[in-house]
């Protein structure tokens, strides 16, 4: 935890505000923070600063908190994912996060396990956690928006032209012949199959509604080692 | 498992190969091949091509194994990793190969946990396995190297300096101000540091020694998510 996340919930008025949850905890115990320690500390979806510890105790912390600097930025990327296996997914939309992805949408796919839609580690709630996990690693605040398109082919004919009015599209793809794009600086979309990729039909109807196909190499990666390195190759402000 | 790893023990002679151990059941039980199905094959450290199946049953598989085109190409990356806790080493370590690391050189450093370094997790074995299961997962063959450097000082004195007489040193540090390099296709060393960082008596030495700091930016990476970002952006051949 890199930065201490408050929520509106949080605060007590006069910028002061009082955690007892596992924050608290990692506080006390991880961080060893003592009164008068100052950490950083930033408001979800608002401004990042400091928050000095005023009091504590085992099961409570209270902070002087002052915020005044706009987080980093986001990554102009929304992030197409076939859904992966649930404790893959967990991970890579924390590291997706760290790298400031603004958008999650998770795909249903022929590859994908129907099994997984029910997860409960695909649960709103621990996606949430997740994200908010990624956000204090990386020491940022806005969260990203997450929604889940449980039927392929509706979400690829009506929902993804209207995305792509406004995002250049892009499918990672380890068959294509196109190399991966990099220096990107405006909104893209990225589709991401599942592990053994999409199939021919779903290729051809996410190219066929606009997204251009391109390849890393040779090399099959799993999704999880996939995500960042495209990410890295791809966006000019890493 | 993307390519199935064959090793000298296993061939039989006249280009037949028998395998009775989890390789086998992979492709019972998970692949789910029968007699006369294709797989891609490669033999470590060297060609890769197909290996048809002739005879199976649930404790072993014999094949006809035919290989004869070249492995995907390495990076010419020597990867110096601050020892991670152990369950992300082994990941780190298996996706690094997937994306196709020569070396590896695990250091210690002030803030490894001097624990990790007696974890069974990063036996030779284990972490040997692992990287086995990146080159499965790439369809490669050349097993990287790696070393343990269990002493920062005299690693940094007495070895790092002969391995930059033929590679051009970087250290990935939140801190630096310089961007970080892309497009490289020479011999390279990336020094990447454990969670919080490498201490300034240690990125000290790193420079001195002829280490370039660069920064991915204002966000803080977990150490397994800038590993595959920090890849991706660095290299021409991906």
């Amino acid at each position: 935890m890199n930065l201490l996340l408050l929520q509106p919930k949080d605060f007590l008025g006069d910028g002061t505000a009082a955690i007892s949850d596992q924050r608290c905890q990692h506080i006390v115990k991880v961080l060893r923070a003592k009164v008068g320690d100052t950490l950083k500390a930033g408001l979800l979806n608002g401004d990042i600063g400091n928050a000095t510890i005023t009091s504590l105790s085992s099961s409570s912390v209270t902070l002087s908190v002052a915020l005044n600097t706009a987080p980093p930025a986001k990554l102009p990327l929304t992030l197409l994912l076939a859904l992966p296996r649930p404790k893959m997914a967990r991970r890579i939309i924390r590291a997706a996060t760290e790298l400031g992805v603004s958008e999650f949408i998770l795909l249903n796919s022929y590859r994908v396990d129907k099994s997984y839609w029910q997860s409960p580690l695909l649960s709103d709630q621990a996606l949430h956690s997740a994200m908010l996990e990624g956000l204090e690693q990386a020491g940022d605040t806005m969260l990203p928006t997450l929604s889940k398109a449980k039927l392929f082919k509706p979400f690829v004919e009506d929902t993804l032209p209207g995305l792509l009015h406004s995002r250049q599209g892009y499918l990672a793809h380890p068959y294509a012949t196109a190399k991966c794009p990099s220096h990107i600086d405006q909104p893209s979309l990225l589709a991401v199959g599942p592990e053994g990729g999409f199939i021919p039909y779903e290729v051809e109807k996410l190219q066929a509604t606009g997204l251009s196909g391109f390849s890393l190499g040779p090399r099959i990666l799993k999704v999880e080692t996939a995500v960042p390195t495209l990410i890295g190759k791809m966006f000019a402000s890493i």
